[in-house]
């Protein structure tokens, strides 16, 4: 099952453990694939395949069709050298217990070398005690102390995401950076909105007070990019103008 | 519907527009509770209350009950400062795009001080271009380019996680911050500031072109104070006013 990749995500199994619902199983797969994830194990899933699953997968029907249904824990883990418990609650005897944030890059790391696992429990009652004891370490999603029971798909989700941030993959789309004004560009729009303002007798250069300053301010934060100014230009030098006739609009072509 | 709270969680609201599937509804209400929050406002839902949604709110029914259904984003953002859109695509003439871990700490702490807004679109096609018009910023949860579609209420599992991490740890700023202008002022400015393009002949209605979204993207970007929209507001009724007389300078006390 395991195939030998260089990316970690494809190193990172999920394991759910006697999961009732099979739609749990599909809303889980979808979330895997959201992030990158792609090994999914079963143990004993209590309905699979199963209509209910494919319908909450949506377009992750590969993910169903290539995951392992197994009958023990042991043959989940065949292969995994770090194996990772999720629980909402810390137990007796408990082994480290990391929030989800840190054990990710823990994780990662190794996944990088070897496949690791992250172990899901059933709806109800989480791992069993034999399960916990199979796991080097437990992790927790911090919750609402008074309302702390996430779907599982929904904790397979946030771990399947702190995985794609740990493991490097997480790529945001870039849309084209657009050419920003010029310092002079800038001085010379500061220039024309003083004369402006004082034209049109709103700032009165006997007592300026900070009110450049604080346009000065205002679009400093804002990064004017280049186009902007043009555009910001055009509308000075309209009101600057005279009042047009109706309908005598200024051929502002500067927007596209 | 906003309550007086120390709690920064309770500041952050998710608008969930126009959803199609009530199973949704109450999945990220559960979601939601999972993770402390409790604000949840709908836009025209297509099936609200409906049985799928008490069914997958599990515990989460109080905020169901508590939900805020409305008929337009406007109303859905009264009294919100910051609006963070969720969006799994750059657009053209984008507003700033974050991360959802680079988001979370600016939107926490814009919620320590007045409500925030997370907005999610239809399952089938986010969010509109008049409700990106609406946003501040843009979020993006970053997934796995090949299968990037997260079910809706995976996303507000993620964002609400992430917000409950950066409550938890928000770093508040040293110096007092001045209150952000409201989304309502904003859209005051807007309309304000496109019946003065016109009436100086600049922004021709018959053909509006882009000029309104790219001047809304550069204020959205600059995160107005209330402050500056007073002035801002100041600035346009000079525009709009006659020309005056030499020597008759507004009154714009508002300028320290």
């Amino acid at each position: 099952m395991q195939q030998v990749s260089s990316n970690p995500l494809d190193q990172v199994r999920i394991v759910l453990s006697h999961t009732s619902h099979p739609g749990n199983i599909g809303a889980a797969a979808r979330a895997m694939k959201t992030m990158g994830l792609s090994q999914l194990y079963l143990i004993n899933p209590k309905a699979f395949p199963d209509v209910a699953a494919s319908t909450m997968a949506v377009g992750a029907d590969d993910l169903l069709a290539n995951s392992c249904v197994v009958d023990t824990l042991e043959q989940a883990l065949l292969g995994v050298t770090l194996v990772a418990g999720c629980t909402a609650r810390p137990r007796d005897l408990s082994h480290a217990m990391h929030s989800a944030r840190e054990a990710a890059p823990l994780l990662a790391g190794q996944a990088a070398l070897a496949p690791v696992a992250l172990v899901f429990g059933t709806e109800m009652s989480g791992l069993t005690n034999a399960e916990l004891d199979a796991c080097h370490v437990l992790i927790h999603i911090p919750a609402n102390p008074e309302f702390s029971s996430l779907n599982l798909a929904a904790a397979v989700q946030i771990l399947a995401y702190e995985m794609r941030l740990a493991c490097g993959a997480a790529v945001m789309p870039e849309a084209a950076p657009l050419p920003l004004a010029r310092h002079d560009e800038l001085e010379c729009f500061y220039q024309t909105l003083e004369t402006a303002l004082i034209e049109i007798g709103f700032l009165n250069p006997a007592m300026p007070r900070r009110l450049m300053t604080r346009l000065r301010r205002l679009f400093a934060r804002a990064r004017l990019e280049h186009e902007e100014f043009n555009i910001l230009m055009g509308i000075l030098k309209r009101v600057r103008a005279p009042r047009p006739e109706n309908s005598a609009f200024a051929d502002n072509d500067i927007v596209e």
